[in-house]
């Protein structure tokens, strides 16, 4: 089936796209989306995203289990952190939580009630996700949610990688975002590991001892789920 | 000499970046920073860039050239548009242009009074350019004009092809963006007016029928000048 891609590497840019209609694939590697995705594989009931704190904060005052993190560390007083490990623990099945992370829940909570459709998109389930977007017509944008606003390697390797998946599609590229992804992606993908070891964020959760957390970030194909908004929440 | 080195890779993500102490290098390939280059080689006295039509034509009424260019066409009234070959024209020696641009020029007003340094970068000059900045141990900050606030493919390319020429030197990249230049170079740099044809630009021109002036534009080291800017007014 033809499809038409875009990619948006930051939320800043986000104003210039339409995302009516749309599929939007948001994606936060290191690590919202990579821990939804673990969060949903492994028996979550769903993710209630937010953009703020102080949202997230009254959601654990309603009784709900809370996460944040900020900076790249758990926000103080809340239940959990932003670690796809954390996501594993079976106490955990059948649980709502709700989460607000620097980067990712932002760029969900920007696509929420606009686009057609919402998919949350990481390494851990690439397959799946090309597999389900294989099968449709609709126009899709793969939005990155970078750093704080910046564009970052990770999430556009990521969308490149996925572009490259798609190519037995008869995909045509839409913008430049697309083009620079997928230039991004053919120069990593034969170290991609040992290649993003350049990125700003992997440097930063280097620094906070998270190794084990990006290498597991990092690796493709851990779940077949495909997680996506349902209303305010993300379920599969 | 070692130096540090970032690429912003559209004016909408330039609020991130701290211009201050730094060698800003404005690029808009396609046409402003070509334009301003050949303008400058081809005996212009300087050029005074503006961001607003309303401001350039308030230029004009005060006696000046001025050249205006909305959407890759030349703005009704206006004495010049943004093609190089205009500006090679033997009547403009010693003359001063006031010239608004899409992109280009916003750039350059965008850095205007904050950076240490602000340079003119095209392919028509990059020889000369990077001979310079190899002499430099400020910080230096590549700044993609885009289209319209989005990033573009041969801004992206250009930068990444500075990033490469400086590689002797004993030079980091600063941010994900200077990587990603890097890679968009790498990947098209064998065949790269063959790969640039995908740019959305490149598209929009080639739709007016300019194929000249992008062959003109990415051809490497035409002119043995640095424009840069000097007060309000760019000069060699």
């Amino acid at each position: 089936m033809a499809s038409q891609i875009e990619v948006c590497l930051t939320p800043d840019l986000l104003p210039h796209f339409d995302l009516k209609d749309k599929i939007v694939v948001v994606i936060d590697i290191l690590r919202a989306t990579s821990c939804i995705t673990t969060a949903l594989a492994s028996g979550v009931k769903s993710i209630i995203p937010v953009r703020e704190v102080e949202e997230c904060k009254a959601l654990q005052q309603k009784g709900y289990l809370a996460a944040a993190e900020r900076g790249g560390k758990k926000v103080e007083g809340f239940d959990l952190d932003n670690s796809p490990f954390s996501y594993q623990n079976p106490d955990l099945k059948g649980k709502t939580i709700a989460m607000t992370t620097s980067n990712g829940t932002l760029a969900i909570d920007l696509s929420k009630n606009v686009a057609k459709e919402v998919l949350i998109g990481s390494f851990l389930n690439q397959r799946t996700l090309c597999n389900y977007l294989q099968k449709k017509e609709d126009k899709i944008l793969l939005f990155c949610a970078g750093w704080k606003g910046k564009e970052n390697m990770e999430d556009t390797f990521f969308a490149g990688a996925l572009i490259d998946d798609l190519s037995n599609m008869n995909v045509e590229l839409e913008n430049d975002g697309a083009f620079i992804a997928k230039a991004v992606y053919h120069v990593g993908r034969n170290q991609y590991k040992k290649f993003l070891r350049k990125s700003s964020h992997y440097q930063r959760l280097i620094g906070f001892g998270l190794e084990k957390d990006i290498d597991f970030c990092f690796t493709a194909n851990q779940y077949d789920v495909l997680p996506y908004l349902k209303g305010n929440e993300i379920v599969l």
